[in-house]
């Protein structure tokens, strides 16, 4: 670390308490993107994102190709030190999910609180709180007279909550704006073993696959006991139907589900061995025991093995109390989680041709699909990986973790074959940080140390190449 | 028929316009009684039950044994012709299904509209409607300053579609002011069969047994990357147990089930080949094919078989999109029809014992219970039966149907047993009227004939014993 970079640290660590105020301002957006009321908060938080930028010096623009606007961001030759410094790709989300159930949450998911060190609301950690431990290193270099390392691309983009979905359009339509050397994303969490939290490098993400299913019945809702027993009833079926999605074995029964899963290797184990995964604390901090595909473990479930889940149920009556209905329908959400070497577009067809070959005794399926994405896996022996070691190791005294993540980040597999780049990712979140749920936090030493390891990082990928 | 009966029927024609109103006036009180927030419309729709009968008369109390109120009202000794007559028990209810989803109504349903000869709103027939049939009989005695031909007392209760939680603490409390020589009721539907819709008398209903399930497994929603596939989804789970209720034969698969439903004899099976059932109407009408228990025709699953429906699921993200959820819980509403000889508590013990043996991955479940029903099955040679079947072939000049409904009037079985009643089912509904659904009507026409048919049932009755 140079004491040009050692100053950048400093000057994070004197400025936080600013810093943190910009994010809370950013938090108090509503920017569900799943969900088309929100639209317009969607677009005052892509404008919030595009004016920091601007004001940093950088050449903005919103592009929307038919959905939520990316705003992407370049820095200008002016504000590099190196001409011939590589380009960094950042990349992350500015929307967040959906904040319900909303009597869950101690305070507003749109009123940022301070408690306990921590910042409460719905995107604190997924993902705008990561996305500004970047925008707040960029801002360190550039507010102190310094030039920064690199040069540094951002595509912020609005809807990597429902799949983002237009974003592979913007990819091919403006390749230009995005070329660079390799892509940083912020969007993943530090790992957490027997020994506590360090900040890690995933090198491997499962994709996804998403389906809404709507099986309609009777043409209205009818009284149980009239009709009780003589007609197909979407409630019972659709239960039969999702309920046949695992065997006993928490085996996915689609035929040929797990052909392309790639298997173990003995090497991969022994490292995730190492890596001293505290399952009773991880399970048992939500109140769960293990339960999954028979024969493997918890940690190789969560990584390198796909996952079918009921993300929702509805239809018929839902309200206190009893209402003796047959439903006109019922829905179920459900997605699946593949690793590598799955391929969603084969999963999508064959799941829909599984639906179909079930006796819905003339009920009437409507699916639809929400959001696909492929699994990656980034080789673990390159030079930014080594840089981004060096960096981390910098900051915070110890080499980061090698892990695989369990989520998935769509972009990540586009980046790869529409742009060629590889991507760094490196993330500050935990598991406990509630994302997805509600009292979703982000804690603010972790902001910090978020912010100084982008700015180391930025340092050393200068010289990486 | 005596001429003094005609002159009722004549009256009865002449004021069905005020009639027509009065029902319209009852059905603007949205008197819900599942739904707590309701609870003040409920009463609302007690007291003009109580106010109305009071006018004309009747010694009136409402009675609440912790639930909502009953109406009690007796006629007095100077209001019954021949001091020696029969009493009779006449039994409804003014409480109705709550209107969800309110987007299917084509005008309010608490806002009683006239169309094509109808009246739409929620309680119009079932049972607001039919209990208004037999008060307009009552008062078209009394307005023309004639004694009733038979003591009256008529039980409005609150509560059936809640499941009649505290009416058999009513009767048990209250066995004295109920004391009668029979029950009628007017909750049932006339025969359709293919020669059109003709007036009826059902000697035999089905019980209900209806669960609310709720599975509880993490202790909040989780995001289903980072842990789907290590921890048991209550929504699969719940999808998988609710599958398996019905075997591929759609028979229930609860050991035991169906060791005490009566067989079907002949002679019955016969009877009801003469009805001349329009299965194809049936179903047609409501955009279904037959479906249901194997080996049996569409009519006998409806009336002598039980049925296993879910009413509803909840659970996880119900709205738009997709949010990638492992939800903390998910439900579902469950019931049963149970035919005669079926026992409601043995099947709810049986089928909590048949629930609890299901491995759920140490997910917990709520179990709650609402409503329980006996089946019942009356004899169709009784004297009362006899005179019925006079009285309504006096009024539309053809015998009434003898027939089963699939329906349950709980209280039914509560009157035989606690208060040594038979009852008389003698209703006007049809099954398109679409009672628990967007749309519920019930045509003038039939609601004229059902006060004229009351009319000549009490005159019947008297002779009868």
């Amino acid at each position: 670390m140079t004491n040009n970079t050692q100053s950048i640290l400093d000057h994070l660590a004197a400025d936080h308490d600013a810093a943190t105020q910009r994010l809370r301002d950013l938090l108090t957006i509503p920017s569900v993107s799943t969900d088309p009321a929100y639209a317009g908060d969607v677009k005052r938080a892509a404008d919030w994102i595009e004016h920091d930028l601007k004001q940093l010096g950088f050449e903005t623009r919103q592009i929307a190709e038919g959905g939520h606007p990316a705003v992407i961001a370049r820095s200008t030759d002016a504000m590099v030190g190196d001409a011939s410094a590589p380009r960094v790709l950042f990349y992350g989300h500015y929307d967040v999910q959906p904040p319900d159930p909303l009597e869950l949450w101690t305070t507003p998911p749109f009123e940022p609180a301070v408690r306990d060190g921590k910042v409460y609301a719905r995107g604190a950690c997924d993902d705008k709180g990561q996305v500004m431990t970047f925008i707040e290193a960029v801002r360190a270099y550039l507010a102190n007279g310094h030039r920064l390392p690199c040069h540094v691309t951002l595509l912020v983009e609005g809807e990597e909550e429902c799949g983002s979905v237009t974003l592979p359009e913007v990819l091919d339509q403006h390749a230009d704006l995005l070329e660079a050397d390799l892509c940083v994303i912020s969007d993943t969490s530090m790992w957490e073993g027997k020994e506590g939290a360090t900040p890690a490098i995933t090198y491997a993400l499962r994709g996804l696959v998403y389906f809404d299913l709507k099986l309609h019945g009777p043409s209205r809702d009818l009284h149980s006991g009239v009709y009780g027993g003589t007609l197909a009833n979407p409630a019972n079926l659709i239960a039969r139907v999702m309920g046949k999605l695992l065997d006993d074995d928490n085996r996915v029964t689609i035929p040929g589900f797990y052909d392309e899963v790639a298997a173990l290797n003995d090497e991969e184990r022994a490292d995730w061995q190492a890596l001293g995964f505290d399952e009773a604390q991880y399970l048992g901090d939500v109140g769960a025991q293990p339960f999954g595909e028979a024969g493997y473990s918890t940690l190789e479930r969560r990584w390198a093995r796909p996952s079918c889940d009921v993300n929702g149920l509805y239809g018929g009556y839902m309200g206190e109390g009893a209402k003796t209905v047959i439903p006109s329908f019922a829905g179920a959400k459900v997605s699946f989680r593949i690793p590598a070497n799955m391929d969603p577009r084969k999963l999508a067809a064959a799941f829909e041709q599984w639906i179909r070959k079930h006796d819905v005794g003339g009920c009437r399926w409507e699916i639809t699909q929400h959001g696909e994405a492929f699994p990656v896996a980034t080789p673990t022996d390159s030079p930014w990986v080594a840089a981004a070691s060096r960096a981390i190791e910098s900051v915070v005294g110890r080499a980061p973790a090698l892990m695989r993540e369990g989520a998935t980040i769509p972009v990540v597999a586009d980046f790869k074959t529409k742009l060629g780049l590889d991507t760094l990712l490196i993330g500050f979140g935990l598991n406990s940080d509630n994302i997805h749920s509600p009292d979703e936090h982000f804690a603010l030493d972790r902001f910090l140390l978020g912010c100084q390891c982008h700015a180391a990082l930025l340092d050393s990928l200068a010289s990486a190449n």
